[in-house]
C-alpha cells in the first residue's frame, strides 16, 4: 500500500459546446490525468483540469509540479499517511489542481484498497447528487432553450446564470428573461467570476430583487477589499467565495474579513482532504457551501458526487456537475447519468470512475 | 518602442554558500533571464528567481507562462501601455515572479528608450539604499563571525535573523548571542519564514523583550487567521506580511484583516508596476514597507535598489539587498559594490544591470 509510482497522462477532448464566462473559455479540454500505483498494485485515478485563468496551472505545470516536486519525495510512502502527503506537498505554494487530483487518486487507491466506496469513507450521507445546470454567456433565447431542455430531459431544476459582463442591462435583462420563461419553480443564482465590480454587483442586486436569486458568487475581484466587504455586509442573499478562497486558508481569512458569507468547495482543487477541513471549517462557522464544477469531466463529476453526497451540508443545494454535458467525449468507462435532476454515487471500491484504456490511449497527447 | 519579441532564458549559476530557512534551501540559482526586444531594437531586461515553496513557480513554469501565456498576447504592444500590459497578465492567476520580471524587463526597455535611469522615472528620492544583510540557519558563533565580517568588510549594521525553528530556545538563543556580541548600535529583526505558529511566535516575543528587535516577518502561516490576528493586535513591534502579501490585493486584504502590520514589498515577485501599487496602499493607510530580498541576483538586486531608492518610504528601512555575496557568479556585467553599507543607484538609461554576454553563453542551460 505504498506508492510505488505516479504517473502524469496529458490529454486532450474537444467540446461540442465551447463554455464561456468572464474570466475566460474553454474550448478542448486539455487536461491530465493522473494516476497513482501502489505496491500492491492497485491504481488510483483522478482528472486534473487546467485553469490558468483561476489557479495559474497549465497542463504542464501540473505535470511537472507532480512528476519533478511531488513523485520523487512520495515514493515509497503509504497512501494512508495523509498528512505526510500533504506535508510534502504544502511545501509547494499554490498548484491546487495539482495537489487535488493527487489527493483524489490517492483517495481512490485507499478505497480499492480497503474495498469500500470513497463516498462511504467520507461520510456516506446519502447516495445522490441533485444537479444544478451552468448557463453561459449567449443570447436569453438560447439559455431559456437550453434550461428547458436540461428540464425535460434530465429533470434539473436549478440553475446557475454566468454574468458578470458590461454594461449589466445585458445581464439583468438575462435574469429576467430567465425568471419569466422558466416560471417560479426553478432556482436561479448568479456567478460574476470577477467580471464586475462589487458597487456594481449591488447595483445588479438591487435591480433583481423580485426576482428570487438564491446566490452570487464571485462578484468582484476579491482584491477589492473595502467594497466588497460592504457588499456581503448588505447583500440580502448569500455572497459565495469561489476562486477568492481556494484553500482553507484563504476560506478563512475572507470569512473573517467579511469578504464572502459562503465557500463553494471544488474538489478539483481541494481534492477530499483540504474539502474535507474546509467543510469543517464552514459548518463550524455556520457558513454554507456550495459544489462547484471547474468545468470537469465525467472523471471529475463522480469525484465531486462522491464528497457532496457523503456530507449533509454538502448536499443540501445542488451541485454543479453537468459541465461533462458540452465535451464530445470522456475517458470514464461507465459514463454518468443525470436521472430526476440528480446524479448517483457509485457503490464500487474507490471514487467509482474507471478509465476506458482505448479512449485514453486514443486521446492521450504524448504519444 | 512596440514589443518584438520576449525571450526567457535558463540558466544555472551555483552558490558558495547555501542558503538554508524554515519555508526552504537554495544551492543553486536556477533562474531565467527575461529579455525583452522592441521594433527599435531596445533590449529590457530581467531576472526571474523561482520559488516554489513561496509563489509555487519552477523554471520552467516561468518560461512557459511567459513563453506559451504572455508572449502571444503582448507581441506589438507599446512597452508604454502598461495597463494593457498588466490586464492581459492578469487573466492569469498567481506566477508571480514570471510577471514581475516581464513588468521590469519592460521597465528596463522604457527608461532605454526614453534615456533615463528608472530610479528617476519612479521617484528619484534618493541615490542609494542602505543594505540589511541575512543570517541563515547556521550556529550562533558563526552568524556573529559573518555579522562582525559584513559590518568590517561592507559596513553593515542591520541584519535579519532568519528564524522559525524547533525548539523555540534554538531561535532565542541565536538572538540572545548576536546581541550580545554585536552590541546595542546594530539593527536586528526576525523572519520566521511560517516556520512557527502564532502562539508561538508570541512566545519568542515575550522572551526576546530586551533584544531590541525592530520587526518580525511572517512568523506562521498566514492561514492561522484568528491566531494571527491576535498576534498582529499584540505585538509591540510591526509583523511585516511577505509571502503572505504578495500582490496588492493580499496586502490590502492581510491589512484588513489584521494579519500583519507592515508588508514587504519585493520587485522580484511584484515588478514595478505593482510594487508602485503596493506602496500606495501602504502610505495611504500609514503601514511601514520594507524591501525584501528573494534570494536575488545581483541583477534583481539592482531592480531593488531603482526601486527603494525612488521612494522615501521604501528607503527609510535598509532594504535586503547582499543575498548575491553567497553566489559564485553572475550575468551582470558591471558588479554591485557595498560600501559604507549601501548600495547606489546606476545614473545609465534603464535598470542598470547589462548583461555580460559571455557569462550568460557560459551559465545558460538551454544550449
Amino acid at each position: 500500500m505504498k506508492i510505488a509510482s505516479i504517473e502524469t497522462i496529458p490529454y486532450e477532448i474537444p467540446y461540442t459546446h465551447p463554455l464561456a464566462f468572464a474570466s475566460g473559455s474553454v474550448s478542448t479540454a486539455d487536461h491530465v490525468l493522473v494516476r497513482v500505483t501502489t505496491t500492491d498494485g492497485v491504481v488510483g485515478s483522478a482528472d486534473a483540469p487546467p485553469r490558468p485563468y483561476t489557479y495559474g496551472e497549465t497542463q504542464s505545470s501540473i505535470m511537472e509540479t507532480i512528476g519533478s516536486l511531488f513523485s520523487p519525495a512520495l515514493v515509497g510512502t503509504s497512501i494512508f499517511d495523509r498528512e505526510k502527503i500533504h506535508a510534502v506537498m504544502r511545501r509547494t505554494i499554490h498548484n491546487q489542481v495539482a495537489k487535488g487530483a493527487l489527493d483524489i487518486a490517492i483517495w481512490d487507491a485507499i478505497g480499492k484498497t480497503v474495498g469500500q466506496p470513497v463516498h462511504r469513507l467520507l461520510g456516506g450521507y446519502t447516495d445522490s447528487m441533485r444537479v444544478s445546470h451552468m448557463l453561459g454567456f449567449r443570447p436569453a433565447a438560447e439559455l431559456v432553450d437550453d434550461a428547458h431542455r436540461m428540464g425535460e430531459d434530465y429533470g434539473i431544476t436549478t440553475f446557475k446564470i454566468k454574468v458578470g459582463r458590461r454594461p449589466l442591462s445585458l445581464d439583468i435583462e438575462t435574469i429576467r428573461a430567465l425568471r419569466g420563461a422558466l416560471g417560479d419553480e426553478v432556482e436561479l443564482y448568479l456567478d460574476a467570476n470577477r467580471g464586475w465590480t462589487a458597487n456594481e454587483a449591488a447595483e445588479v442586486l438591487r435591480n433583481t430583487t423580485d426576482c428570487d436569486l438564491t446566490m452570487l458568487e464571485e462578484p468582484c475581484d476579491a482584491k477589492e477589499a473595502m467594497s466588497r466587504r460592504r457588499l456581503v455586509d448588505r447583500s440580502p442573499i448569500p455572497v459565495v467565495a469561489d476562486e477568492s478562497a481556494p484553500t482553507a486558508g484563504d476560506a478563512s481569512r475572507e470569512l473573517l474579513n467579511g469578504g464572502c458569507s459562503a465557500i463553494c468547495i471544488k474538489t478539483a482543487r481541494s481534492g477530499f482532504t483540504e474539502a474535507t477541513e474546509i467543510l469543517g471549517l464552514c459548518t463550524g462557522l455556520g457558513v454554507d457551501v456550495t459544489m462547484g464544477n471547474q468545468i470537469d469531466t465525467q472523471i471529475g463529476s463522480l469525484a465531486t458526487v462522491a464528497f457532496g453526497a457523503a456530507h449533509e451540508a454538502t448536499s443540501r443545494r445542488a451541485g454543479e456537475l453537468s459541465n461533462f454535458l458540452d465535451m464530445s467525449d470522456d475517458l470514464i468507462l461507465d459514463p454518468i447519468a443525470i436521472r430526476d435532476g440528480r446524479i448517483s454515487v457509485r457503490e464500487t471500491a474507490g471514487v467509482g470512475a474507471d478509465i476506458d484504456e482505448e479512449k485514453l490511449a486514443a486521446y492521450r497527447s504524448d504519444r
